[in-house]
C-alpha cells in the first residue's frame, strides 16, 4: 500500500463497481474481482472513476468500497475524489487516505476552458487535499470537454508538489506525451508517471512514446501488463503481436456510452461479476451486441489461452 | 404546504444558500431569508437548485436545509433533486417529501441529445421518484446544453402524471411558451403552470405569453411579484414601467459565473445574509463589481422605496 | 478611409446585410443604411460579420458590399474575413484591403480549445493576412465557444504587429476589460483599442472600465453614440440615464437565434431597410414578436425623440 | 454515372484533396487518385467531404475537382455540398449534378439540437436543391455535434423523397443500424442505402448489422472492399480475418484531427499521391509518427501482399 510516486509504472486496472441485479454493490463480486486483478499482474488499482459508476454512489457507499478493496489487497489503490466543491472533494480524501489509499485522482468540471481556468483549479483542488496527498491529473478531453496542453500540465506540476501523475487520454495523444517527456528533459517540470487510458487503443505505441504504463478498465488487464512487460524489455515486435491480438476486442470495448456494458459483460463470462448490472440510468446491451462479443470472445480465445470463459 | 399543482402561479424564489466565511451553513441568514421572501409576497420557495449551490452540498446538509425551511414557514417549497444516478434522486426526494416538500424539480443530464434521449430520461426519473410525486421539469438550455422542443415537453407530460410545472428558461424563450400553451389548447399535452427564469430578464413578456409566474432569484423579488400581479390585473404599462426600473440591476445580476456573487452582495446589503460568501471554488466579486453593483442599488433606491440598504 | 490604429474609438456599426425578398443584395437599402450610420455619429462600419450574414455571401457578393459602401462613405471600415482556411481569408483580405478597408477581423475557429491552440491560430492568420494589415481578434465565447484569457490576448498581440483592436463579447467581461488595461499598463502588452459588443448589454459600465467603444448592431446606434460621449466626458449619470431608456428595447434585441431578425424589423419601420428578409436558414419573428417590438418602439419613442417610426 | 439510389451498395472511397506543397490543387495525383479507387473496386467516389477539405476550398475550386474526376471516371460520384446557406448549397448542387454526379452529401450546421429543429433543417435544404436530386444525410456527432436519433432520419426519409442514403457514422452506431432496418421492415419508413464511415472502425460488424458497404477514406480501400464481399458472401470468419489484419493501422487512421495526415502519408508512400500536404491551418505528422506508421505498414505488407510501397 505504497503511496504513488513519480515513478509509479506498470497497470493500474481501472475497477468497475460491481452491482447486483437490483443495484446494490456486491462485494462478493468486488472480492472476486480485487483478486482477480492480483493474480492478472496488475501493479495497481483505480477506484470510484467515471466507469466505476462514482457520481452515483454516495459518500458512504465510497468509503465502503474503498475500505472493503483496502482489506483485501495490498496493491496500491488510486481513488477519484471528483466534486463540484473542494469540501466534499477534501472529504472524501481524508476518508480514503485515513484507510490506507495510495493517492487520489482529480477530473477537471467541464465549465473550465482557458489555460488560467484550468491551473487556478488544480491549484485551489491541491490546496483543498493538502500538499501530503498524491494526486492524478484526469486528462480525458473526451468526456471532460476540457483541453489541456502540455504547457498547462507543466503549470500543474510546477505549482503542485502533490502532482505525482497524469492520467493520459487525450485523444489523439501521442504527441502529447512526447511533449510532456522533453518539457521534463528540459527541466522545465518535474519528471509526472504517465498511465494511459482511452481503453488501451493506443497503449502499443504510447509505451513506445515514454508512458509509465496504463490506467483503464480493459476487460482483460493480463494484455495491458503484456504490453507494459515486453515494452519494457525492448521487445517492440511482441508487444504489438499480443496487443493486435486483442485489439478487435478492445475497439469494441472501447465505444462511448456502451463500454462499460461490454466490460462488465465479458467480466461475468470470466466468472468475475455475478451480474453485469449497471445503476440507473444507463445503457443496456442488446442481445446482438452479446453475440457479437461473445464472437469476438470466441476468436480471441483461440489466440490467447488465458481468457477462459465460465458463464 | 399544499402540493404543487398544475395551476400553481406567482412568484417561486429560489434560494441562496446562506454560508458563512469559513463556508459552513448559516442557518440563522436562512431563517432571516425565509421570513423576508414571505414579507416579499412571494408563493412559494425552490431549495437546492444550481444557484443554491446544491452540488457543493451533501446529502445530509441538503435535507437539514429542506427541514429548516419547513419549520419556518407554510409557503410551498420546491427542491432540486438532480443527481447522475436515479437511486440518489429517489433517496433525496422520499427525504424532502416526507419533510413536506411542495415538490421536486429535476434537470437534464448534459449528455442528453435527441427527443427520445430526454423522455425516456424523464420517464425513468418519474418512475424512480413515484407516480405520486409532483415533479417540475427545469429547462435550461444555456447551462445544461440540453435543449427541448415543446413537442418534447408535451411528450414527457403526456407520459407522467406526476410532471405539473415547467421551469421555464430556454433562450429565446418566447416562442415556446405560446407553442405549449396552443398545444394545451389543442388537447395535445395536459396543462402545465409555467414558471420562468433566466433570472427574470423577459418576465414582462413571459407573463403576457401566458406564462403563470417565476421562478428565479432576483435579488429583489419583490419586483417579481409586482410584475406578476400587474399582468394578471391587466395593466400592461404599470407592469413594464416598474419591470423596466429594475432592469439595469437584475441584467447585472444576470451574468453567467458571477450573478450569484451578485445576489449574495445585493443581499447582504439588505441586511439578509450576513456574509455573501460561496463555497470553493467559486467566482468572488471584484471591488470594482461591487462599487458597480452599489452604484446600481444606488439608482434603484430612488425609484423604488421597498429597496433600502442596512449593510 | 483612416486604417484601424491601436487608438480608434467611438462606435463602429455593425451592419446587416439587406436583402429583397428573394434574398438578393438590396443595394439601396445599403446606401441607405450607411448614410443612416453617418448622420447617427458612428465613427467606423464593420461589414460581413455573424449578423451581416457573412456565411451565406459568395466571395464575389462578399467584395461587391465592401466595395459599394467604401464608395458611399469615407467612415473606417471593418470586415469581417474569417474562412476555415488561411487561403481564402488571405484572398478576401487582399481584396477588401485593396479596396479601401481599414483593417479586418478575424473569430477563431470553433475547434480551438487551448491557450497554445487560440495564439498559434492567430499567428498563423496573421502571418497569412500580411504583417501590414491592421486586424481586429473577435472573442465572443458565447458563439464560437472559444475563450480568450487576457493573457492570450496578451500574446497574441504581442505576436502580431497587426493586431490592434479587440471585439471584446465575452460574457461576463467586465473584469476582462480591467484585465487587459492593467496588463497594458505593466507593459506586459501593448495597447489594443477595445470596442464592446454583446448587443451593447454591459455598454454603460464597459465603457467606465476603460473600452474605447462600441462595436455592434443595436437597431438604435444612436444610443451607443450616448453613451460613450457621455462617458468620454465624465458626465456617468448622463450615460446611465440614457442608456437605461433603451435597454428594454437592447435587451430584447439581444436574444440569440432571433436578435438580427428584431433588428432588421426596426431598421425596416424605422424607414432604412425596404425588406427585413433573412437568407435561409434563418429565423423568422412572429407576428406576436412583432407587436412586442412595436410595444418597446412606442414606449422608446416617448423617451428618445430620435426614434422616429416611418413603416 | 448512375444516379444514388435507396439500394446503393459496396464502397464508396471518400477522396482525400491532393495539394502540392504551395497548397494547389495537384491534378496529376487526383488521376492516379481516381484510377487507384477503380482498380482497388471502389463502388463509387465521395469528393469534398470534411476529409476532402471542403471548406478550404472554393466555389471554383470545387467545382473543378468534380469535373476533373468525372471525366476520369465511369464511377458514381457522391459531392458534399453543406454550406451555411441553402443558395450556396443550391448553387454548389446544380454546378455538380449538372456535370454529372450522382447525388449530393448534406451535413447538418452544429447549432441544430432539436429533432424538429434537424428535420425542418433537411426539409429546407431538400427544397432548396429540388426534389429530383438524390441525397446523402450525413450523420456524424462526434465532429458536428448534431445527434440524429433513427426516429428522425425516418422522419426525413419519409419527408423527402430525395433523401435515399445515409452515412452513418454515430458512434456507436450499431443499435442504429438494427433500429433503422427495423423501422423499415415495420413499413415506417422507406429503405435508405446505409454506407458507414469512422474509418471504417466498425465495419466488420455494420456489414452484419445491415449496412449496405462502407463511405470512407481509408488509405487501404482494397480492406473496405473485401470486408463488404465476404459479409455478403457470408463468410463471416473470413471478413474478420481480413479486417483484424488490418486494425493496427486503420485505428491509428482513425485518430481525430491527425488522421488525414495518416491517410494522406500513406497514399504518398504508395505512389499515389505525390505530397501529403494540407491546406493550412492543418496538422503535420511529426517525424515520430512517421516511423509509427512506417512500423504499421512494415507489418501489414507481410499480412496483405497487396499493400505495396514505393516511396
Amino acid at each position: 500500500m505504497a503511496p504513488l510516486d513519480r515513478n509509479t509504472h506498470g497497470v493500474f486496472a481501472i475497477a468497475p463497481t460491481p452491482f447486483d441485479e437490483e443495484g446494490a454493490i456486491d462485494f462478493d463480486s468486488l472480492s472476486r474481482l480485487v483478486d482477480f486483478y492480483g493474480d492478472a499482474g496488475v501493479t495497481g488499482l483505480t477506484l470510484l472513476g467515471q466507469m466505476g459508476e462514482a457520481p452515483k454512489l454516495s459518500h458512504e457507499e465510497s468509503v465502503r468500497i474503498v475500505q472493503h478493496v483496502l482489506k483485501r489487497t495490498d496493491l496500491p489503490i488510486v481513488v477519484g475524489v471528483s466534486a463540484p466543491g473542494y469540501a466534499a472533494m477534501r472529504a472524501l480524501t481524508v476518508d480514503v487516505m485515513s484507510a490506507g489509499a495510495g493517492g487520489v485522482m482529480i477530473a477537471p468540471p467541464n465549465t473550465l476552458r482557458t489555460d488560467d481556468q484550468i491551473v487556478s483549479y488544480y491549484e485551489g483542488a491541491a490546496n483543498a487535499i493538502g500538499a501530503d496527498v498524491p494526486f492524478v491529473i484526469q486528462d480525458y478531453p473526451l468526456s471532460f470537454s476540457v483541453v489541456m496542453s502540455p504547457a498547462v500540465i507543466a503549470r500543474i506540476a510546477n505549482a503542485a508538489p502533490g502532482c505525482v501523475m497524469l492520467k493520459h487520454e487525450d485523444w489523439p495523444g501521442l504527441e502529447k506525451i512526447s511533449a510532456l517527456r522533453q518539457l521534463e528533459a528540459d527541466g522545465a517540470m518535474p519528471r509526472l508517471s504517465i498511465l494511459c487510458g482511452n481503453g488501451g487503443l493506443f497503449l502499443d505505441f504510447e509505451t513506445e512514446r515514454g508512458a509509465d504504463g496504463a490506467m483503464t478498465g480493459y476487460c482483460v488487464p493480463e494484455l495491458l501488463v503484456d504490453v507494459v512487460r515486453h515494452t519494457a524489455a525492448g521487445d517492440r515486435d511482441a508487444a504489438h503481436d499480443v496487443f493486435d491480438a486483442h485489439l478487435p476486442l478492445l475497439r469494441y470495448e472501447q465505444q462511448p456510452g456502451i463500454g462499460l456494458a461490454v466490460r462488465k459483460y465479458v467480466m461475468k463470462r470470466r466468472g468475475i461479476l455475478t451480474s453485469d448490472t449497471q445503476r440507473k440510468p444507463g445503457p443496456v446491451l442488446s442481445a446482438r451486441a452479446r453475440t457479437e462479443v461473445d464472437y469476438l470472445l470466441s476468436r480471441l480465445t483461440r489466440k490467447d489461452s488465458r481468457v477462459t470463459l465460465t458463464a
